[in-house]
């Protein structure tokens, strides 16, 4: 008997750099290696180099394949077979449904019985079973563990798993890669961010990128109207933000009220700061990756464009600063609004 | 003196795959490596792997810093410090603009008086010196090559020319080379779908292609309304289509009234056929590269992408099938029209 099963609290185990390049040999050929763009600025402008990493360019159109993909090729043999289960209305889900299908494996997803028709075909088109069920998260998370006990399957958390954390954390190596190409010994380091939800893709690409370049600054990015993990690590402890508030910002894919307790102890200690930006901000972001990078962003993949943009302090700096898009998968509607709320067109 | 002097018909030099690979070497770190994207489809149909080469994402939003910066690398530098000269109103001028500003020369880009104020403000934002005159490409074409002549300028053309045919070229070769990580022996060969507008790019693409996979086939792709080249080829003669005809294509790119010279000596024995699609097929591409790879393509970028999904001839042979998206740049206002036309958005 371990002394954690007799009451003893232990510290969580963090995600280390040799897991995430395991998961990135399991991801070889199965993700696409997006690379680093230029945000273009003018000539005659000194500046830092502004770069973004597009996941939204991503199978699936996010980076959540990553950690859906290398979670369910790490569950043992024996118990992969018998297929895995998640709870998502968003790129999660996505992500479970295609990671099951490359890797053939039977997958339930939980979702709310408000999911836009396009999500339930996109989850549907990969051949997953789709259950609709309650109308909160928590509601849906305990069907799922229910479906999990009862039938044997494997939940696959959105990122409160470490294995979900090496995953993400891929990202972070192929930033660190591509970025040795650039930046040389004795030149200035680099400045990462990171939008903040969960915190799953935060806590992985920190890990990586702290282990490869340890003078890298690295800020998360998180709306306004859900700062709840710039809270959670001022005060040393998991905070949790309303959702009648988080419900309000424009990036639904952050509107998480709480980060997940393995993130925040990777970033407790690893994270430089965090950033908040708001909608009007993020709003002007996937304008200007429309126009100028020709990329269809989701507005909670435009959050740290958004603070690369509008954030005077860390243009300050002098080494090339990376936002990581996080996603594309925008309602049409909502990406027509953003263009026109913008000025990039009339109403 | 040479026989080509005293005017004897000389066979024009084709360029060679070595020749493509020393511009690949002059490109590494100049442009994006831009990667092959999958274009989803339903898991329950069995059909090629339709792929995409996103070019949209290239520096500019173009292929076309490729060829330019590798002409204008390529001048003896004697010859380079005098600057460069170029007549364009599309993404040549932004090529040689940019590549210009990379390789620290002047550069004089001559631009018709009707120019958007979006595309003259990019280019003197890379600092290029811009004059403003005549209606008819001819009209810039002669002034251009006066001032080349009067202040010693390197004309950089945009398609007739082996330093540009080997620039695009590296287009192909980056294709070859992801394939040939999923292309085995004996399993089938690929299709590449490339558009042709004065045919520089298909020449290149051709030619790395032919050279490293000699059983792929090559489909260069028109606008119904500019089909020229696909009648040179037919005729094996260069055909000119009126620009009261080829002006009337939503392809604004590809509105050239006859492929060049060099472009048609390249075509005119490796290329294995010329698809057409039509200014509806282009709206539903660019909806389609919109809603399912979160790309915005301009018209002339979306037309390998519209023969790729309505050509049902190509989709009975058996290897993927690789579709270059050339370019981005496209006026919003056309981006919005083309996706309430194609009914993704009511207008």
């Amino acid at each position: 008997m371990s002394t954690a099963e007799i009451g003893t609290p232990v510290e969580p185990r963090l995600v280390t750099l040799s897991e995430i390049r395991i998961a990135a040999d399991r991801l070889r050929g199965v993700v696409v290696r997006t690379p680093l763009l230029e945000v273009p600025s003018p000539a005659d402008v000194p500046a830092r180099r502004m770069l973004v990493k597009p996941e939204s360019l991503q199978v699936i159109g996010s980076f959540k394949i990553r950690g859906a993909y290398n979670a369910i090729a790490g569950i043992p043999a024996e118990r992969r077979h018998a297929g895995v289960v998640a709870y998502s209305s968003g790129n999660h889900a996505q992500g479970v449904a295609r990671a099951a299908r490359l890797l053939e494996v039977r997958a339930i997803i939980v979702v709310p019985r408000t999911i836009p028709d396009v999500k339930l075909a996109r989850i549907r088109a990969d051949g997953a079973e789709v259950i609709l069920h309650g109308s909160t998260s928590d509601e849906r998370g305990e069907r799922a563990a229910t479906i999990a006990r009862r039938e044997g399957l494997t939940l696959i958390p959105p990122y409160d798993d470490l294995a979900i954390i090496a995953g993400q954390g891929t990202v972070g190596l192929e930033i660190a890669d591509d970025l040795a190409e650039t930046v040389h010994a004795g030149s200035p380091e680099p400045t990462i961010l990171v939008p903040i939800g969960g915190g799953g893709l935060a806590a992985g690409v920190v890990t990586a990128i702290k282990a490869i370049l340890p003078r890298a600054t690295l800020f998360g990015v998180e709306p306004v109207d859900a700062a709840d993990a710039r809270d959670s690590l001022s005060r040393g402890t998991i905070v949790r933000w309303p959702a009648t508030r988080t419900g309000r910002t424009i990036a639904d894919g952050l509107r998480t009220t709480s980060i997940g307790r393995l993130p925040f102890e990777h970033l407790r200690d690893q994270l430089d700061g965090v950033l908040t930006v708001t909608d009007e901000g993020i709003i002007r972001a996937m304008a200007r990756a429309f126009l100028d990078l020709r990329l269809v962003l989701e507005p909670s993949g435009a959050v740290a464009l958004a603070a690369m943009l509008d954030s005077g302090q860390i243009l300050e700096g002098r080494g090339p600063i990376v936002s990581i898009l996080s996603g594309g998968n925008v309602d049409p509607v909502v990406f027509r609004r953003a263009l026109v709320d913008s000025g990039t067109w009339l109403p």
